[in-house]
């Protein structure tokens, strides 16, 4: 049986790629998914729509392409991993913990010990919170392992 | 027919008030719900089930027991009302938006210019973005007024 | 037991009135809902979050606004009459039927002979057709009168 | 990752064999369906079960055998496209927006500036309202490309 | 709490009044439904919409206006009796059965010991299966008496 | 795309066969499942779980056992067949066809004349009324055929 | 807004009475509902249904009469309480927890220490694990108390 | 069609791989999936994220993390086998058991008969009791053997 995984939030460091070399190390039927990650591109998704002057638009039109594309992600997806970097406001990472949430799929959270309390809700949802890489591959490699 | 409507995020203002009084003025017939809003109450919470010296697992108690009253609310709710302040992390905001966005039900954000582009994908769930609470209470009272 | 049923479609005729009063001859528990009818009102519901010149965006806040009511109606209503006059495109109403047959939801069409051929696919997953706003109210007697 | 769109509306013009042809010349993993677009067949199919001289029941036992292959592909699909044309009533496209809606659905819409208004319900639950087919296509090559 | 009971089944004998005479005497908060049991008026219902000489088709809009009165009622009950008499087909009351088990809506039967093997799937999803009035009753007021 | 169509009702005649032999001729992408339609195999399989006097508790056991299979093939079904013949009470074909329309399952009827009006809620909830193997074929070969 | 909490497990001590005391204290506006805890009741309740020898089926009609009550109060409820004391198997509180998860209903387990190991895996789903009926009472309270 | 059965509860025998192999020799499609049933290696799942003293919350980590698996598991199955042995509590398979029947996902017990009288809630709801491991074989052989 093949496991479907979906890797939300922090687009600008490598740690999608970091998951996807260690599990395939170990040989796991996995599929790993994630939303466009090329920033650029994602941003400016709408654009294809026509040009919009107003930011508001623009960004509206980009993020409804977008979703198309995390809808179906999200919808498959047998588990999910929501990494909150140091940087940036990260809405949209908790915005598919609390999707994934609803739906009742299971997430794993990817974050460091300074932004435990706020995001208190999001790991009380979720069923583990990890620090690093090594936590998440491992938990993969235990859950589908041994099949 | 009565209207459950949800008021999730800031906390350190008085908006929901604000919203509250002027729809009372409307005699709308309304529900006002929110999570508890005392922020030390509703970080101590898990406190009722013995004090933890790690600050995640006394976290964690404390957002579980939460997690009872906001699951029901927003199950509950007819419509929900976001709002994002210009302070703190707000995740939890971003996780309710992506749990009504789950389950179908209508929200409107409420923030600044400011803000735009990184609530660009819960803004294109949303049924409206308002910068002003007049705009949130004329879009209830629009909505609700003329049963 | 109440019966919460939902009037849709055409604005510019009184049939909306006509079927409450008749059934209120009846003396039926039932609630009547309908969209905002208010044909000007309406389309200006979007302008309470701003003025738009392009008229997709104005129409598009407008449309997203009157949705807020329109879900909760129609997710809460047991039966719904949806009504295709003589003039005007009518896809809301089209709409809303494919809503409601995706939800399960029983609904009547009222529309003239003209009209059978475009309407067939709503007409096949309608409870009934109907031609005169006394066979709907005869229908909705019949169906609620002997509790 | 396989996606399933359906293509849904106006059936006297090539727009569905357009789309195809020119996702296939993207080499995306796409599975393209749609109702049986030959009028002609689709509008007889119920005299399969005998000839009916009202037509009200010709169309309504043709629409009903129909319905058995619409339900099948929306209820599987990924992402709906739907055409409204210049020409005809098009209640059936409307309907099948209304229906991928209730079931959260994506959809995009096709259609010209002319028709805006009267689209503006349909249009407030698409994920993107399109005007040419290019669009249409560059919408799915963004969001399926990159897996 | 009030309980909503849907009895299902033959309409030419008084069982449906004597299980609620019976429940009365016990002073249950019990809403008893039940399908028009005005046979004549059941069969006659689709004539509303106009005569048919085709008694398919007189049979049919009957039918499908009986079917918004019955699936309102099966949706909101949380327990349904279904009588199986010794006359007559009845499979409208097997098809209730089948509705409700899908539902995961609990039901009882209640038919003599001719009928058990013809029944045994409608058994095997049942709840209990009665053979007499009483037991009917009884098992209503076990299950309602002490809240 | 593959279709999944379970054929219910009547065991004791070939009418399955003569179904799955026509569709083979037309070479379409079609799984035929239906339940255990060994009368003698079907009526023992409680058995399994040792011998009861009590013919109630036999019948019991072994439609539990059938239902595993039952259910397993409706939910996964995409359109079903239900065949109601000239003998017999048949009560489980209904049950089945109860248990497809809460699901919202398409199903088709296949009966003669004679059983129209006691059919008249099934065939109220069924896609289509077939009275030949010819019409049940000739329905599935349009509906799958042009893909 | 009224909560609906149901009491489950141990039935052999007096835990019910003393959380319902003590909410009552505090006025909240609280349904408290329970499966029929008299021990010989429950046990016999199959028995209304005729004597049967073989337990196995007597406590199989009984605890299906008893599945009316319990399907109806978990469905209905906000919140569960479970409760699991020093005697018995307690596989039905085990079973009610799972049942809870599944449907997404938020429950608080009450258990000592000891038995912290076997219970892993329902405390996992649990929004708390509580030791004393004091540390029940001042979650409800706390959740409930400042609508 | 290929069957996907979940075996569930004691994991110090070896009932599992006797089942697998039996059904092996039938030559049936299916896939059987468990939890980690690694006694050691499941107790300590949680230590992937740090050691803790507390150990109700070493075995909180552990029991979400196994979570990740089991939910896969029983959200994929057409068909639950659930052991209760002679030792242990087993409250997690109670647990699996009432997450099935939320479901409505059938399942098979297999017990001796001096657990009838505690497993009678948890046999209610099953499709079958099975007391050896060739009772289990056989409903398995006989439901799927003639597809």
């Amino acid at each position: 049986m093949t496991w479907n995984i979906y890797l939300s939030g922090e687009i600008h460091t490598d740690w999608r790629q970091k998951i996807i070399q260690a599990c395939k190390a170990h040989d796991l039927p996995i599929i790993f998914t994630s939303a466009v990650t090329d920033h650029e591109a994602s941003d400016s998704a709408g654009d294809i729509l026509g040009i919009e002057k107003n930011s508001f638009w623009r960004d509206h039109k980009s993020a409804k392409i977008n979703k198309i594309r995390t809808t179906y992600l999200i919808d498959k997806c047998d588990l999910a991993v929501i990494r909150f970097g140091d940087k940036y406001k990260q809405w949209n990472a908790a915005f598919d913990a609390g999707y994934c949430a609803a739906l009742n799929k299971p997430y794993i959270t990817l974050h460091d010990d300074e932004i435990i309390h706020p995001l208190k809700e999001i790991d009380a949802s979720a069923v583990a919170w990890t620090k690093t890489l090594e936590q998440v591959v491992e938990i993969i490699r235990y859950t589908i392992a041994n099949q």
